[in-house]
């Protein structure tokens, strides 16, 4: 028999996050990005020394985390400017400084320092959507980040696409670049939301994704105010409106819907289009509570997303699984509502569905890629533990000493090995100096 | 001129977080444990070299944070019984696990882990609640945290007391031994509840309080049910039965409040009484959301409290400021609802005044003891951040390198200098085997 080219023992193995169920003294052998094998370290095979070898006695192994819904580079406006009503954040602050400081070099090192958060807390995956989407994937790339980029699509001028009529082309122009180009990356497509890309637009670009079978995310249903102001314009609630362009199908992500109504709910179900909720940047941002048990009672596919640094303020999945299922809790004054084994399937497999992943990752079995982290108890604060739940609810991004994406150690010892993390928090701090500069 | 005892020196310096106002490259000097002199490095004196020098460059410092309610010794019944509705909660898992695991060698072990898991978050002072306070008391003073430690009085048998006839003589005797013995910990009482206290009980025990000079907790208002049984067994509201009993003034505690009504505010106003929220603890059991803008708005001072580990389920405070600001900005349906440094001045000045450690502990100026922490901006999440509020939104205990108390290094590179780690762990590890041993 070959060596396999990596192997972990002695781990506690969490495989498949949503049914809670933890194999003591487990191993996991890895052959070209593959999981070839999982079983107890009873039955593990004699055989040569692995290429890699991982001890990781007394902690826990489990699928890397997937992040439904991000901005990754603007964690350069992390604190920039919290506590201010939506409005004045948006156009006083956001949308100035994004309009002065986003080019391709900052979408490319803000977009790594993004990586190296969700990599150093566990996700192993992410659904990015940005503009200048192009060095967002390289940056994706280079940090060993399995990804969905998604080139934004607004009818403003933007960031790399200063002419709006030019928005779609730019769009197909990076579907063309990605497409088969990196076995991490998927490129799709975002569209910002319905109050800024015209019906127009909308269309065009759900055609060109479906012409290009890529995914078509999209801001839906996260104000009140947007429900308002799209029934003022067009007689029907975000959903309704999507639905009735003809855009709703499995490839669609509806990302927040946080103001839907029975028949919305009904709309998703019958399209098989998707939901992703962001728990905590909708609390920030005072948007409102998604109608997460109504969605996942009905049969919708709900993901769980980060969202930017600019209304969150990290991007730790664990964080946003615990803070999920409290605010369910709260909302349904319920403390057996969104329990936790919910949550971690939410952030494992049920995102990778969500992103037309499930045949590489979201759980540990034999023939998928391997994409898995050992979350370490060496720290006070996981002891004493006396179940998986402790990772929604005493756990955090700090606790992940190992991360693995497609058989590749990218992180050790919580030292990441795929790129140069100092290299990368010097170009984002002279970057900040510029966003001070302005404000 | 003498060396100092300790001096940190080219700090960003958050001396009073609730302005939010930062001071780069400033020292700080310590003699015996007191905060001699604050000030900016050009105004640094030309003195001998101090017997210990911290370089805090590129980090911030603030004070430590004050934890106003916990139950330590808990850490051992984390994530025992996630999930589940809170009768079957308490009566099906934590009073059982109680009644058969607590007695002063399980609350000893187990308060250290949770000093150890509190120092390493950044806590600093904390007010503890639990039986066999005691074994607790010892622990902390062990470990080098500060301490409020309250032993809890019930009538029903209890860990330590079993005939609950003797809870106030048992009371009594911890507060003796404990007055005067260790400048850093503080001996005071904790009432159960007004529904697992008699009335009787309830005056007698903050009778011996006023007469030890010494505070006075309770849980108080925490669910809907609470407030139906004392309603139709009093006639009161929870806050309305310790009003008429007397018990309501400046050294009275109420924890929880989440349900109350415009009278209650008004009696706690009037009587000076303090109040302390746990968000985390009262989302994850369903309870409710405390009234936070009215309480205080109508002047009431309100503390931030973690809980114990079986209803949070961890010890940090940055996470705990993190949720309530969002919880309430949800709540509310408002950004601007309760911002950063709001949850910051509740975390460090006004919890220290709650707990009547104003001239010690809470904010960094001369004369105060030496209390205070640094937090570290080399992990990605920090970066790039422009005030901080960052702390609130981004924070998390981990990323605290050094934490001082009483002008002891007791961590430093998050490395706990005061006591040994692993010895409790290796205990309360033992310990938890029992716990599963019976579930």
């Amino acid at each position: 028999m070959l060596p396999h080219d990596l192997l972990i023992t002695n781990a506690t193995l969490l495989a498949t996050p949503a049914d809670g169920h933890v194999q003591e003294a487990s191993y996991l052998a890895v052959q070209e990005g593959t999981i070839v094998e999982i079983g107890t370290m009873a039955d593990l095979p004699p055989r040569p020394a692995a290429a890699r070898a991982i001890d990781a006695a007394g902690n826990l192994l489990l699928p890397g985390l997937v992040n439904c819904h991000c901005h990754g580079a603007m964690t350069l406006f992390r604190g920039l400017a919290d506590d201010l009503p939506l409005m004045t954040w948006l156009n006083e602050h956001i949308f100035p400084s994004e309009a002065r400081l986003v080019d391709a070099e900052m979408v490319y090192w803000c977009s790594k320092l993004a990586a190296a958060e969700m990599l150093m807390g566990g996700t192993t995956t992410v659904a990015d959507a940005y503009f200048h989407e192009d060095a967002a994937a390289q940056a994706f790339c280079a940090t060993g980040l399995r990804a969905v980029a998604a080139q934004g699509i607004i009818d403003f001028p933007a960031p790399g696409v200063p002419d709006p009529t030019q928005n779609i082309a730019a769009a197909a122009e990076f579907l063309a670049t990605w497409q088969g180009k990196n076995s991490l990356l998927t490129p799709a497509l975002f569209c910002h939301s319905p109050y800024t890309c015209s019906p127009d637009t909308l269309q065009r670009a759900k055609a060109l994704a479906r012409e290009a079978g890529s995914l078509f995310f999209i801001h839906l249903a996260e104000t009140r105010e947007e429900g308002r102001q799209i029934k003022e314009q067009h007689g029907h609630t975000p959903v309704g409106l999507l639905h009735d362009l003809g855009l709703l199908d499995a490839e669609t992500i509806c990302v927040h819907c946080v103001w839907l109504d029975e028949e919305d709910i009904g709309l998703l179900r019958e399209s098989g289009a998707k939901a992703v909720t962001c728990p905590e940047s909708n609390m920030k941002l005072g948007s409102g509570i998604a109608p997460l048990a109504a969605l996942r009672g009905a049969g919708v596919r709900v993901g769980l997303g980060t969202d930017g640094c600019a209304s969150n303020n990290d991007l730790d999945l664990f964080q946003e699984m615990g803070i999920c299922a409290r605010l369910h809790k709260i909302a349904a004054h319920g403390p057996s509502h969104l329990p936790a084994t919910t949550l971690l399937g939410m952030a494992t497999g049920e995102g990778s569905g969500i992103l037309g992943l499930t045949g590489q990752t979201g759980r540990l079995a034999p023939g998928l890629r391997a994409d898995c982290i050992i979350v370490e108890s060496k720290q006070p604060h996981p002891n004493a533990v006396h179940n998986p739940e402790r990772l929604v609810y005493a756990g955090r991004g700090s606790d992940v000493s190992t991360v693995i994406i497609d058989g590749r150690v990218v992180m050790e010892e919580r030292r990441l090995l795929s790129f140069d993390l100092a290299e990368t928090l010097n170009e984002v701090r002279r970057l900040a100096r510029r966003v001070r500069a302005g404000t």
